[in-house]
């Protein structure tokens, strides 16, 4: 049995002012020491693999927030670890707009960065493997919403249509026609439940309509991005 | 980094006789000897993940047509192996019809078992956690003929569309209107691609077209499960 390390890194991505971002840390150590990374570490001998990566993102980044938690992919290139062989498991997490995290004051610095300011002159270049893993859980994102209730996971309860709405587009880069939206997204049922509120008034109009998420598990009929 | 092991298992799922079927081998060594199991092994010290599962495969069962493979999760169950502790990469790979796998000398013995009959008095249960890692494929597999072309993958070229209905009817252990399949496979240009050629008359009827794969890579629209 060859021995090698196996640890998880955790692609977390939330919605900030319309803004699909991944959150990342600053390395406390080597290697890539003050680079940017994804959260993440090895795996405990004793540790479940979906353990970990939760305990890893609480001790690194403070969030705690169950929100959604899935398996993205495995990555196991000989040479991504300069430190030796190294498996990572990556993760694919979504939480509600969250608050620039806090940072205890021996934690490495975390922070959101827009997805499509990284690896360009508005934002760092990841560390190791790190920027593909980023692009694979954007990819994985995105598709998921065409066919799972899987936006609703970026609303914080109760959201109106709009915000809902509001997922999809800074997701997909898109501007999706409203009417045509809520037409597709009540056709599902149990994507989205009403709770019998509305919004606080904003402007003119009459005030939204608020909604929690169901327990659809698939979209009938899907959102696809290219008819969209 | 605390040390452990890495292997990888491959669920190879092919169509014979009509049913859908799953690649497995006699376990010559311990744990589980004699019993029945995933092809797979650990990865080589300097292997990627993608090279040691198709080596593997070659090594175990003989086969080395290409056909399709993805990465189908990560088990790391710290129970999962009598050994001490082995993550397990698992792949899910495709291939048309073949022939009952032929054992080489020193190999362990390899043959299909259909899915339907594994964990029944008709067939074994699987050793390790193999069986949820077949449960995961062949659902995988299920729900990735809704939005994708990977139904031809399991069809010999040049197939005709009732070749193809045929995988979706083992797959999802339906039965599908003939004409309505039809058209809905080739309302998604490149799903398949007419060859120019008809296949030798068969019965009464007008032989029937013949198609190889094509380039399309996400069906539009769908063939959803619950809409068949």
């Amino acid at each position: 049995m060859p021995a090698v390390a196996v640890s998880v890194d955790i692609v977390l991505l939330t919605l900030r002012a319309g803004r699909l971002c991944v959150l990342v840390i600053q390395r406390a150590g080597e290697p890539f020491r003050g680079s940017w990374a994804l959260p993440g570490g090895f795996v405990g001998p004793d540790e479940d693999l979906d353990t970990s990566a939760l305990r890893q993102l609480a001790e690194e980044t403070g969030v705690t927030t169950a929100g959604h938690l899935e398996q993205l992919r495995t990555y196991g290139c000989p040479q991504r670890d300069p430190r030796g062989r190294v498996v990572s498991v990556a993760y694919l997490a979504l939480l509600p707009n969250l608050p620039q995290p806090t940072t205890g004051r021996d934690g490495p610095r975390a922070r959101w960065w827009p997805v499509g300011d990284l690896d360009s002159a508005d934002g760092p270049t990841l560390a190791f493997d790190h920027p593909q893993i980023v692009v694979d859980g954007v990819e994985r994102a995105r598709s998921k919403l065409e066919y799972t209730p899987l936006a609703a996971a970026f609303c914080e309860e109760p959201f109106t249509l709009a915000d809902l709405r509001r997922v999809y587009e800074a997701a997909w880069g898109v501007a999706l026609d409203p009417p045509n939206f809520r037409r597709k997204v009540l056709s599902t049922p149990g994507f989205v439940v009403a709770v019998g509120q509305r919004a606080s008034p904003r402007g003119g109009g009459r005030p939204a309509e608020l909604y929690r998420r169901g327990a659809a598990t698939a979209l009938y009929p899907p959102l696809l991005r290219r008819t969209v």
